[in-house]
């Protein structure tokens, strides 16, 4: 069934899940493109710069070599940044045997094409891999299933079959498995979610409350979820564990980037000065650019994008862009899906 | 349309109301039941034991004398805790002018009758009552509503009319309110949500992270939705301020009392001991056991109530609690919600 699994990349996430299948007794090769890394995980056993303080079992093995790391493999696992996915995807064709199953877990829109990685995936590959193409999203900080803390994710693909194998190949103990047939809701959650990550940032920075996150967590997970159901997602998918799961642990955590770079600019710092204080990529940055392009595609109304959206792009103050939000005329809860939904006369239901 | 206010109830929340309330311009008499309190609210335009800190306007009289407090009011708010709520209501109909609009501010079900408060307000006085009656529910610490916190919370009835009332009457700069016409959800998701605070507070306690509590606040908000679309809600409720909303505002906060007694039995201590560490009710335990058996009268799967009703009631240890839960057989993400829509062939949505 799957015995040897090639992992591409070798950031924080990618070795937690290196390290997980090798507990499971798999044979796991990960690949890096930087060879001081490389030896430096061979050495110490540990991934210093990203996963420290937890142990890279033997049964990992790690190469600069992609060809060797995808040799006769049964699983391929993309875990690079979601802005060096089609590039890491399309090196990787050559190599790829001929019946593997490909996971994707990083979680991103392309801003310039503003495709979602799977279509990515279709473009250079062909409508016909995503048969065996599987999305892997969830709360799932790295740091945690290094450490064996109990974690919930999903795996999803438009092949039933395909799903399944990626659960029983993640599944244990600590780490549990769901299947959700809607690719395009688990995307768009995965990578949505980092827009109200920093919203709720900059409301922290400013020092609002815990009413004040949970509202903007909330109808934040509501515009995304008009968003995705426009673009033919589920509208419950954002319910779920990559929807409302990832948004919580995004907008709870100090883990978080996104929610560092909101908060520092809440505080009053300019938008160069909160992304240098991070110093890492700030995803939603380049998310809530495509998704405020989405949302004028899809004609979808995304108040609190918008809003973000403002502040990054056009040096709107953070508290006339929370002003903006409390004032804007009233309204139903559910409005527009509820519209969208009554269009379509029902809703499309996984399975 | 709306000039005069009567509030049953003098707790944290209703006071935190009373003020908002007065802040707007409206006269608003204030009930308590204990004459001490209404005498130090009079002489120190403060209510020190539930809400420090925040100075009550003169707009606000307090009594002790229901008849006095509802004469001639165009609004009743009922403020007291859910347990009380059917004999306050009671006790209230002697004096209700004949048009006057009913709002609920109370979360929780009733654990004999296991009724909604709406419904125990239709056994009480009739059905045609319900035109009236509007649910205020969402996250909102009174805490926070009194330090003038941005927050946004949902206005439910089954008359649309008077659901918009009610949002005219709170809707303000700092308090944003919306409507939705699903009572049941609104009613069900305020109350189930203490269950899942309970659960978090035992992870939490017992030393789990951040992917653990995302996963149980997630996963108990699909089997609340699980249950409530058998009782008749729509499930995208769950997704809103009422459901999501208040659970993240339950789960992440000190404030809440439920959280922390999860706590303290997640760190060894018995339940008698971590209610009486916690010193004030706690309702979770209460609808912890009416859920118990909504469930099974509804034939809804809900492990996670499931596995805190056995810790709480049967004495199972927390951590095997957790180790169920993980381990359960494996499934899809939406199994059981799909299902049921499945067979109703469409869901409901608001409008």
């Amino acid at each position: 069934m799957f015995r040897k699994i090639g992992i591409l990349g070798a950031g924080s996430w990618a070795t937690a899940i290196a390290v997980l299948l090798a507990h499971k007794g798999f044979s796991v090769r990960m690949w890096s493109i930087l060879p001081d890394q490389v030896d430096e995980i061979k050495q110490t056993r540990e991934n210093s710069s990203f996963l420290p303080g937890v142990t890279i079992p033997p049964g990992v093995e790690v190469l600069v070599d992609m060809e060797r790391t995808l040799e006769d493999v049964d699983v391929v696992i993309y875990g690079v940044p979601s802005h060096a996915f089609r590039q890491v995807f399309r090196q990787s064709m050559p190599y790829l045997p001929g019946s593997a199953v490909l996971v994707n877990v990083a979680k991103g829109i392309e801003e310039d094409s503003l495709c979602r990685l799977s279509q990515a995936l279709a473009q250079e590959a062909g409508q016909d891999m995503l048969e065996r193409f599987v999305v892997l999203s969830g709360p799932s900080h790295a740091e945690e299933v290094g450490r064996l803390v109990p974690t919930a994710v999903v795996a999803s693909s438009y092949c039933l079959s395909s799903a399944e194998y990626v659960q029983d190949l993640f599944m244990c103990q600590y780490f549990r498995v769901y299947t959700n047939p809607d690719v395009t809701g688990i995307e768009l959650g995965g990578a949505l979610k980092n827009i109200i990550a920093l919203g709720t940032g900059v409301a922290d920075g400013l020092g609002y409350g815990d009413n004040t996150k949970a509202a903007l967590m909330t109808r934040g997970l509501a515009e995304i979820s008009r968003l995705g159901f426009s673009m033919g997602a589920n509208p419950l998918t954002f319910a779920g564990l990559a929807g409302v799961g990832d948004l919580i642990v995004t907008c709870t955590s100090m883990h978080s980037r996104n929610r560092r770079a909101g908060i520092a600019i809440g505080k009053g710092k300019s938008i160069d000065e909160a992304l240098a204080e991070v110093k890492m990529v700030v995803e939603g940055v380049r998310t809530t650019r495509a998704a405020y392009s989405l949302a004028r595609r899809y004609g979808v109304e995304m108040p609190i994008t918008e809003q973000i959206y403002r502040v990054l792009e056009e040096g709107l103050s953070p508290d006339i862009a929370v002003n903006n939000l409390m004032t804007r005329s009233k309204t139903h809860e559910m409005e527009e899906v509820a519209r969208v939904a009554g269009a379509m006369g029902k809703i499309r239901f996984s399975e």
